[in-house]
């Protein structure tokens, strides 16, 4: 462990099948006016939405519908979500749905009681939040981004053409998630994966950063080792609870600053993947899926170490007889035949990379002094090519 | 992951060399009376009792001192402490000090504004505090229990001849915990290893339980694996910053209530360890060294599985051509070679048992009905016996 931090997460989370026998208990703890936020229809043919929709009356409240949230939320539904929150001077944003969904509900609860652009104070120049903060609460429906149990938020502003994450204090984590993974069951298959690898490369991008030797990056091969197991088997059979369940515990831990205690991080590949978001509009889990690979074998020698670490303890490669590159090179070669596996997109040109706007994607990389390598834009486009 | 639970860990926790320098604000949080408790003199030779004494006043706190906490802490001593800081109206404890402080300190806390016995209340009928609860934050000095981010507190009493373990709700847990490496470093060579053993008894005793794949237990592994790793340095070097920090991470990780989520524990070990501390007032580390080996090789064909996993993952042990049988022995015998490494007390007789007390030890051992084997009065004896 290198150097000091703080540790401190206090989001409540309820776990398991009965996880929302407490949502009407916990709503006790707030005022009479929560704003549901939820994106389309799904939780209103899966059930989910009755369901918190009894538990609010249950508990005496007065429901102000937040609706439409769409994935890679943009600042503009963010302003309208705070001028509603503001005008009905609600006590708790409740957001059922998955990462869009609760980094919008992030971004509703520091802006309601702005008085300044948000977009511009929050996400441009950074600054915390000096008015009163609305909390959020979640029931998750999809998993992988770990918004339930920290404070980032990543918004897209279409106008100015940028998708960027924040990462707000502790006043922001959400108070509390109700997490039955039985909930997760009906996401289509294409979104479900995507969220597995979402997770992976929040592990990853942890985990690649640092030569100190550091419990954290113990407990983060823990984390993947169980997520590797349980997405084999859930990309066969989606309701294998069990698995999902493992999955379910795996996102929330993945991103909710455990990891990064006492050590760096890198989060170049969820830069470039932010970019092609923004080009594409693309799923953001595949996004990453498309450049990792690419972007891990070019930044490899510059931190051979924790390659060839990744290799032995996460996919057991034997390094017997072979040289430390030979090893890093046979953990990515896992890595990949891990990905194939559970299908996810291999190629960001069937996300809607091109040649052509590989230069527009570039633009739109923040290039990060963190990790093993600060790449120049000519190595994103390098890299955005070989994903091609 | 099974079953339905809920996780909820609020302790702020300042880590590094540069941890302390948070008190004085942390405190501002808190009203004007500070109850300082602590056990022996150590703190006043090695500096960190002026650090915290200076905090105190820079924050404007009148001090209640509150010296005296033993090793292994009595009811008595709660009794004691409960009395001064109702007199005092005290709005917080602060704990200085390893884990009998810590435990003791949050005996006070639900102790000084009830009515009843607080030892028949909260540690025999196991009830939950129905009073005000006086808030406990701590400075760590000493690393193993966990108890500076979890609400057990373990308490002996002398004169019905018991001492038990107790885990309140999250309004027990501490507030706040400083964790500076350095801070341990001046801990006695015997104190320092029973302290790592502590830990690894931890880790082992949520690890040997149940049958399902769950992520808690590949978090497990990887901080068995980081904690093996870095007592290995400690004990050779116990100034070595880096191992002592994995090491103090460890320990708070090892028992702050991620690691049973999910999932059963055992705690027998415990039980048998708390025995022979009344019996002998031996170190609480060294006890369970003394029996770990010859409970696990007792109880080991009735979770093979996971013995099995345990000798693959955490210790390295290759399967092929082995039965599970002798992978499972195997690592075992892994776990021995560490603790001799290490150098914790290998036999109970080193700490006071004798053939004469067994019968004594066993009395006061409570048989827990979990893990994978719930032992008779008559296997614990034949454990004690072995373990002489």
């Amino acid at each position: 462990m290198k150097g000091n931090f703080k540790y401190h997460n206090p989001t409540k989370l309820y776990f398991g099948e009965e996880a929302m026998s407490h949502l009407a208990d916990e709503l006790k703890n707030y005022g009479p006016v929560v704003m549901l936020s939820y994106g389309g229809g799904s939780i209103k043919k899966n059930g989910i939405y009755d369901a918190v929709v009894a538990a609010l009356k249950s508990a005496g409240k007065t429901v102000v519908e937040d609706s439409g949230v769409m994935p890679n939320p943009t600042i503009e539904k963010v302003r309208e979500g705070a001028r509603l929150a503001r005008e009905n001077n609600v006590d708790l944003i409740l957001a059922v749905g998955g990462g869009s969904t609760i980094d919008y509900a992030k971004g509703v609860s520091v802006s309601a009681w702005c008085d300044e652009d948000p977009w511009e104070k929050y996400w441009v120049r950074q600054e915390c939040p000096e008015c009163r903060i609305v909390p959020v609460g979640s029931v998750l429906t999809m998993v992988g981004t770990g918004s339930e149990m920290n404070a980032g938020s990543v918004i897209t502003s279409r106008s100015t053409g940028f998708k960027r994450g924040r990462v707000f204090g502790s006043d922001v984590i959400p108070k509390f998630a109700i997490l039955n993974p039985r909930f997760t069951f009906t996401v289509p298959q294409y979104q479900m994966v995507a969220g597995f690898f979402d997770i992976m490369s929040h592990l990853m991008e942890q985990y690649f950063a640092g030569t100190a030797d550091c419990t954290t990056d113990y407990i983060n091969e823990g984390l993947m080792r169980s997520l590797i197991h349980s997405t084999l088997i859930a990309a066969k059979n989606p309701h294998d609870y069990e698995a999902r369940a493992n999955i379910m515990w795996t996102a929330t831990w993945a991103l909710n600053t455990l990891l990064k205690c006492g050590k760096g991080g890198d989060w170049e590949v969820h830069q470039i993947g932010h970019a092609i978001g923004l080009v594409t509009d693309a799923t953001h889990g595949m996004t990453l899926a498309s450049v990792s690979l690419p972007y891990y074998r070019h930044v490899m020698h510059d931190g051979l170490h924790q390659f060839v670490r990744f290799a032995k303890n996460v996919w057991g490669v034997r390094p017997e007889g072979k040289s430390d590159e030979q090893v890093a090179l046979e953990g990515l070669s896992c890595l990949e035949a891990w990905m194939k596996e559970i299908g996810v997109v291999m190629h960001s040109r069937e996300l809607g990379v091109t040649e052509e706007n590989i230069p527009a994607v570039a633009d739109a990389t923040l290039l990060l002094p963190v990790g093993y390598r600060t790449l120049t834009r000519d190595e994103v486009i390098e890299i955005l090519k070989e994903s091609l």
